[in-house]
């Protein structure tokens, strides 16, 4: 544990920020992380409200994550969307059996009139969670994907249901002019003594959450360190579509692009050893950065903070 | 198939009421079978609108019912329920898995201003299902009971969550005085040439579908016979808490009691050949009336056919 580091807060979108908000939950005292999760993949299916990214970070951070998917419940099964398919449904979203329970009482929780931060504080509660997760905004704010084959798609038809198949012409954060953060996320940003962008897609996952204009304005005018974390090793992403998207945007999706991305909002570039010699527009720290166990999650957030005190 | 029979109409509730419609179905030709389902059991658990009676018909006509509980699917799953438990949730009402496509499809199709008879015959034909299912009625209407230990209970608290343990002291079918009778259902009992009062519960069952009052007037109103199948044999209910609920209201539950209680609405009554010498107030003819089996299904529902030809 970092001695001048006291409270952090991380920007986090699914599998790759969960498994780094894992680590430093691992190294960090009780209390100290708060995650900022997005919600621009959320979404209604049969009614039921899922938030992918949020349920990512809270299964991983509860321990109930499936180990290889990222996602989803470890040992969860699937036969209520087997039977959705002997109704002759497509099922192309794969709810678990398990991971209905969180979507149901989310969806009913709502439903009462309770905001998307109580529930999800709620949830981690009940399931022993730590960390204080809060989603970026309790407003609607969806991701649209417009692509060329397919038009504009809700964030989840483009990801799951055509596995980012079609060819990205822009992003839409329909709802983002009206979103205002969650309760507790100004706050814990402007009290951080670290803040930490995870390693999540940055036009997917990040950009939704500074799209809430206080976020993305409370991020530019911090007083201590902002660290990214790379999510691309060797000019590939680690998982997911973001080197294709961020390409068909005529976004540089390189390390130096990501840099030049995040410009005026990070202080410091995580990068993996096998990036070391790549030219980044800010200071960086070459490391382990697979995180495909928990030792190597704990390893990669004990380095992140140890050298982000030199920033 | 008896010759001046063309067109039955059936009201039924859950598990008995399913089996004697099951061999209705296989005697009688595709189409000449309707049957009226009580929806005084339906309810919201956590906000997914579930129809117990209705489903259990229909399972049980789409041959995929769970053959020992009657009610559910066969080799149906609680990992949501289990999961809900582990977020210290009560879980007291078991909706499996499978089970849980149904409600879900329900309750969405609700949310859109949907009728629940559309959904029922929705789902119906989706499940291949040639039977005409409806519900009694489109409108709320709740079986509320009230009880000496607990108070008020909503029928599923009584029932499931209960055990239907708790000393009943007067039913109340909230919503009847204002409930209309679904799309049909007049119809297919004045067009019917048979009526059949399944071996349900007569007050938790099918009172709630006769507290509709224009299918109680209709019935009254019939020209062709209307006959019980008994839901007693030997003293005893076939199934569930009939005799000790009319005990405890005051009613004789005996089949002389219930042929009371249906009193203008029955024209004969089919009773188990051990309740040969049972005197009832109308007609009555005898045999074996375990409906445990498709082939005892079937060949109760011949017999009861050739019988009503002879009323």
């Amino acid at each position: 544990m970092p001695r001048t580091i006291r409270k952090v807060t991380a920007l986090a979108g699914g599998v790759g920020g969960a498994r780094l908000v894992e680590g430093l939950a691992r190294v960090l005292p009780p209390g100290a992380l708060t995650v900022i999760g997005n919600t621009g993949d959320d979404f209604r299916h049969y009614g039921i409200a899922v938030s992918p990214d949020l349920d990512t970070v809270m299964y991983t951070l509860a321990g109930i994550a499936h180990p290889q998917n990222g996602w989803g419940l470890k040992d969860d099964t699937r036969a209520m969307l087997g039977m959705l398919k002997q109704y002759g449904e497509e099922g192309w979203f794969g709810i678990g059996d398990q991971d209905m329970a969180t979507n149901l009482l989310r969806t009913m929780w709502l439903a009462e009139g309770r905001s998307l931060s109580a529930i999800t504080a709620e949830l981690c509660h009940r399931l022993g969670v730590q960390t204080r997760l809060l989603p970026m905004t309790d407003d609607p704010l969806h991701t649209m994907v417009e692509t060329v084959e397919q038009g504009v798609l809700a964030f989840q038809e483009y990801f799951v249901r055509h596995r980012w198949q079609p060819t990205v012409k822009a992003l839409h954060y329909r709802g983002a002019e009206r979103a205002t953060p969650a309760p507790g996320v100004l706050e814990s940003i402007q009290r951080a003594d670290l803040l930490v962008i995870c390693p999540s897609n940055p036009v997917l996952s990040i950009e939704p959450i500074l799209q809430v204009a206080p976020i993305r304005r409370a991020l530019a005018d911090r007083q201590v360190p902002c660290v990214a974390f790379s999510p691309i090793i060797a000019g590939d992403a680690v998982k997911g579509p973001t080197v294709k998207i961020m390409r068909e945007l005529n976004l540089d999706p390189s390390l130096a692009g990501i840099s030049r991305y995040y410009a005026g909002l990070i202080d410091g570039f995580m990068v993996d050893t096998q990036d070391m010699q790549v030219e980044v527009t800010v200071p960086k720290y070459a490391a382990n950065i697979w995180l495909d166990t928990s030792t190597k999650r704990e390893t990669a957030a004990a380095e992140l903070l140890a050298w982000s005190e030199s920033l």
